[in-house]
């Protein structure tokens, strides 16, 4: 029947679905490793497209690959760099842990849909062989590495700093939108001393400022390329500067500024730099956390919560309580920053556990970077278009709360001392007076000094 | 067009395609959370089949259900609990964190198709509407947790504990087949005293043994549904028993032992059962680990390496170094093992964040806790079918080791003391001597008395 | 001068501090750990002093050991486990990985003070010998994982679990305090259906009572003693039932049920019974997470917060703003809880990481298990003294919110409709109308049916 | 009797011990919070110190201090900044989560010692208050994040930073030393193309240099002060400038670029600063554990392990096994790595849990930073004097393994192709032939040309 076709490797021969570019490794692959059904990323596949076009043409011009075959492959990893042919990528994330078997998917797809361009039979490995050709000057060891590195920069610069950039400005739109309305603080989530709206969130803005500092500190190292380090690090099997102009081909394919790493024995068998660029992430979710929180507790309500904020409505919000609505975004939000902090722990010890000149978790921590990069970037957007821009102030119940407040007494520290304003605000606590009536019982001040000390207009800065 | 159909919610109409089931809610959901695209699991929609199946033959026991619209919802569920229509399940996990969007799916598809068997017209909630017929008695804050709980049950006493079961079988049989073999031992990764290589995979027995019974322990607090409580855990409008009842149908339903939750105030606000699974599985994950490491190191080689096991080949290892086999499958394992530990972050940080009558980290605690059971179990049976099962000892390298180790000398402890032992090993580490040359050349044993006492084959247990 | 004696071992001879017990390789350790100062627990320390007294008897009783050596040794050894010889236990955790160390400071601390008992020379190591006699068939390799288990299951039967108990009660008679008291719920933050705060309080309640099974179900494994073991699991150099005896006596002398090992090698190079209790305890830490963060939540105020509770002030709150007192037993708590988390990532990456015939992560694990039991169980019966026997229900701020609530409509249900009453509480809320109000301008019900069906004490339970 | 004396607060009268400089409010917090040992860390006491004194600087030079008042205070502040009044800092860190009762002992502290400098009665508040005067301008929610960062920015530069600048320049001079030695290299445990041992240390001291680049570039937002926030992060009841002109203070006094944070709501209410910083030593703990862990592997031996070094001998290794050593220093390195590890998710979570205006979790994250920090420092300076600078090569036996390894068959490639050179290595490890053997037995190349080919000194980078 045609529907088969028969690939071989070094372990023989074997059955591949006659309509899928890839070969017998990976097909083996399909077979050893039925764990999940979490797939290698598109990402991934992509930037293995981008790589394999790169070597290409560097192997062309050093003068190791025929034109002819050159031309082929790099036609063939454009298909794959543009996500045309991620049907031929089937296999899981639980695989070799050097990701040996997406290096070769990648070899096989590339040379079988290389040799159908140039009129060839598909599994003939000819005239262009998957490993003597696609992986020219190549070893799963430094490409594999090379396209985690390609995969994370690019997604962390086109798509999770744009989305942070965002929100860091709808925040700030708020902040300054907010920059009028006095409010209670809250510390230990007991009443505090005065702050405007605007002060509250400008901390998130600082936040996520900071936040996006710190992802960005780590694309320097995320943009060091392992390649050209082939089996172990020395660089076995390629030709002098294949290191460096690789890097510069995959800087001119996506336009984003990679350089050969500085040592390929650190790029091989350490990943510092994803674990480095997940401590950012993780740092990030708690930044979003923090805000995610606050202002679901500010918004809780609408009767008996702090009702401080109106969030949104985006949907209904109970299966069984009628109209009520909920901090959904906030929900989606704050799961988005538990898993990436759990995706952190995954990282961090799949980091630590190299062994020589190898790191062998190198699938696992791709997918759980990746997967903490993608979760941050489409929550930040999420929650900016349908949570933070259409938040509104209840300036009524703000207004309401300050006045109730007892913590104004702290503007009186300068004038009776601490321990004077102390039994003032006990006082009135006891006997539930308002912070003037128990000024005024206990012969603190006159009402004319409570009314001109205790503003909350001036409690908003130094002096 | 007839590809679109219009379905209603409190929010108003909105349009969705007319092949599909879902409703107005699951199609706002799509819109509200484009965030990553990990689906809400298979066991999750299928439990929710087979909690709705549940819940109708109790409402109509009841008497509050018609007895004909549940017919029609019990048919609908079937299909559900079945997993034929799981395609009309889009949602993603990072949604609301009550789940109510997907229990809301499951009342949109499930009254649908009933709908549909009823000769209704989709979308128009007649005769069976999603909320008050499908979602009778019920409170997404209530099946939410029910069915992550029948997920967790279900998938790992079908899946996790087969397959550990297997994987501890196969190694206690190694460990039987090796019962004969002598080997040196290590401690500190340092020359230690001999044990046979039966003894050592005897300790990873034991420790899936344990590992087995700590899960099992995890079931019976995991077994207790949350079902009845409603919105807030005090059973507003069901009836009385329902809860027990429904307990006993998705028995019934799964063949395992369900309960009611003792108390469905904590059921619904807190997963402190999913966290205490989630720890059973970590501690399965770190016992995994040392055993695939342990493995891998025994395996190195298979020349300059310890040497002392053959891994099954099962695919060519590099796409760089001809002839290579490398231990994939120990990797994979030890991948899942650190996914496992990170997983269990996520759960503990979204565990700990419960608020008041309810926990909104639920569908990011269903999925990681089901991705770990998922892969451990694919893992070890992976792990067995591929690794365990074939590994071979190499008799003559085992033996070559034992014969050069020098701590053999502890045997000497009673005869000589530890001081003269210690001298006789230095002295022999030092020179490069074998322990009897040293042993002769510090006149502390004759010959003779050295081949007495010195015998790895009495060194295996209490005299 | 006098007040430097001379040791020696296996390296040579090493000055000695003449006042203190300690010896050659107590002192070397000194020099060559010194990585922050956190030293052996105490409980550890004691422990030693139980199993080398337990070991002396059984020594004794199996003919291995001359019993006028026995009784200086078991004396010693006592004073060691009453804790009288803390000062001569100097080392750190971060030393060798085995516990070695500390295994030969207990060895040469109650050789030194037998010898003085028995009238020789400290350091003569005559007539007791610190190997030979005090470490009689042990090997640091079973005496630390031995002590290891001693001290948490000591710990833990003594401290932690009285402590959880009393803290169990502590809130099961303020659910029974507050029995009458009902509520307005809270799901999503957002304004829920009614309760009690007694079924509110109920659910920490339960929360506990599984708290504790799940620690207590981690006894039995964490029971079983490595003692026997010697070096590599073998038991070389130990008399047969030397294992059983041991345990019997340890059993003995701290009136606990330990049982030894039944298969030494996973008790030395598997230390999964750390991480299992390790579980435990992180699962009884986000349980007190989320009970200590409503309670604040719910006290939250004065003025302008939850206000249903109000703490016990135990201290002033600010040494800025007068008279505030904040929630700071709830606060030390939850940083308990985070602590124990951590310490959980601790044990969990440390119990992964053994090798071969042992697990070299001994002290570090020890020390994170024993700081997480000893916290936990300090840190309840804190709370429970300071903050939940003294916590008042502010039942008029109760009472004011639940009868502002829109979510009695959740009543109406069975009623009108899920979306008719969905319709009634979006009136509501958009003019500010109470429920009742916005029925009857709506014309859904009379006043009579309104005030017959929506009555918050027949919301607290099924029908 | 004298050893008492009555100190007060707003909480009324409470007796101290008259030896002591601290006062009601540090002595209240003793009887509250007896939990765990855990003592605030020395250096947060002494960045009180500093602190304290530039505040009284500053205060005094915006004239609101008397100059005397001032003179005493900053006589007794650096009396507490150089350590010498530890024994006056009794408190644990599981205390309020704002660490106000420490930032009340150090104002207790300093006003009786300043009071005593002046000739006043310790107890008496008079002539220097502690909230009044030693606090002034000052809240401990804006001092207490202050000392934090002080802290981790002193040790980090004095003690970190230097250890581990001296720890990748030992390894640098072995990665020199050892520049000219080949060996096999190992990838997934197995034997591979060659290297030198240069070039494999060389990896790790490219891990430590880009390590000690993250923790730099952690210092920039480390240095920010939260010091002028006050209460809530107004800076209320602080004159302009105050905050610029303490933290310029505080360079002077301490040598190191601190700088006023920009936002003082961020700088209060979240802590990510410590989290980020915490995830650069997560970063660090992973290289370290990756670098301890190869060279101990590569020591494993003597006689049946890699044994390719040596490491130092530095104390007897086993209680048993007579002259047995053992890799202590990366077995205590390692463990120092999973404390740091678990700090990390203790710092996480802890700094995710901030509320409103203040996270209260200071204690927690500062305790787990500063013993990161010093266990990383201690531990590498122990590892480098104690193993590093001792490691020897053992070229012998490297060179053996070297021409034993069926790897350098990779050299081949460009030769003879991938697939003939795997034929031959097949060959070579079925039959147990060298290399060479195998490559004439197929009948591959003559034995000159594998001999110009398959050269180990040819192997070590790009042609």
């Amino acid at each position: 029947m045609s529907s088969i076709r028969i690939e071989s490797d070094a372990f023989g021969e074997i059955e591949v679905p006659s309509d899928k570019y890839w070969g017998a490794q990976s097909q083996r692959s399909l077979g050893n490793f039925e764990i999940g059904d979490i797939k290698m990323p598109a990402s991934i596949v992509k930037s293995f497209g981008i790589l394999k076009k790169a070597a290409a043409i560097v192997n062309e011009e050093l003068g190791a690959l025929d034109p002819k075959l050159a031309a082929a492959i790099k036609e063939a990893a454009t298909e794959v760099a543009e996500g045309k042919l991620l049907e031929h990528f089937p296999l899981v994330i639980f695989q070799t842990g050097s990701g040996t078997q997406s290096n070769m998917n990648a070899n096989e797809v590339i040379s079988n849909r290389a040799i159908e361009i140039l009129g060839g039979v598909k599994g003939s490995k000819k005239p262009v062989h998957p490993n003597d050709h696609v992986n020219m000057s190549q070893s799963s060891n430094d490409t594999f590495p090379t396209v985690m590195h390609i995969a994370a920069v690019t997604e962390i610069s086109n798509a999770l700093l744009p989305n942070l950039r965002d929100l860091r400005d709808a925040l700030q739109k708020k902040s300054e939108e907010f920059s009028k309305i006095i409010k209670i603080g809250r510390t230990h989530l007991q009443d505090a001393t005065p702050l405007t709206l605007g002060q509250e969130f400008s901390g998130y803005v600082q936040q996520l400022t900071f936040g996006i500092e710190r992802v960005e500190q780590s694309l320097p190292r995320l943009s060091l390329l392992a390649q050209g380090g082939t089996a172990v690090g020395t660089g076995l099997n390629t030709r002098k500067n294949f290191d460096v102009k690789v890097a510069e081909e995959v800087s001119n394919l996506t336009g984003l500024p990679f350089k050969t790493a500085p040592n390929k024995f650190e790029a091989l068998a350490a990943h510092d730099a994803i674990v480095e660029a997940s401590g950012a992430l993780n740092t990030l979710a708690v930044s979003l956390f923090k805000i995610a929180n606050d202002i679901r507790y500010l918004g809780s309500g609408p009767r008996c919560g702090y009702g401080e904020l109106s969030l949104p409505e985006n949907e209904p919000g109970s299966s069984i309580m009628p109209g009520k609505v909920n901090p959904t975004q906030n929900e989606a939000l704050t799961m988005v920053c538990a898993q990436v902090m759990g995706n952190h722990t995954t990282i961090t010890f799949s980091g630590a556990s190299g062994q020589f000149e190898l790191n062998v978790f190198k699938p696992v921590m791709a997918y759980n970077l990746l997967s903490s990069i993608r979760l941050l970037g489409d929550a930040a957007r999420s929650f900016r278009l349908h949570c933070v821009e259409g938040i509104i102030a209840n300036e009524a119940k703000i207004d309401k709360l300050l006045n109730e407040s007892l913590m104004l007494v702290t503007a009186l520290n300068p004038k009776i001392g601490y321990d004077n304003a102390s039994k003032v605000a006990k006082n009135a606590h006891k006997k539930g007076l308002t912070l003037k009536e128990s000024c005024l019982e206990l012969n603190m001040l006159t009402e004319e000094e409570f009314d001109q000390w205790v503003r909350p207009e001036n409690m908003l800065g130094p002096k």
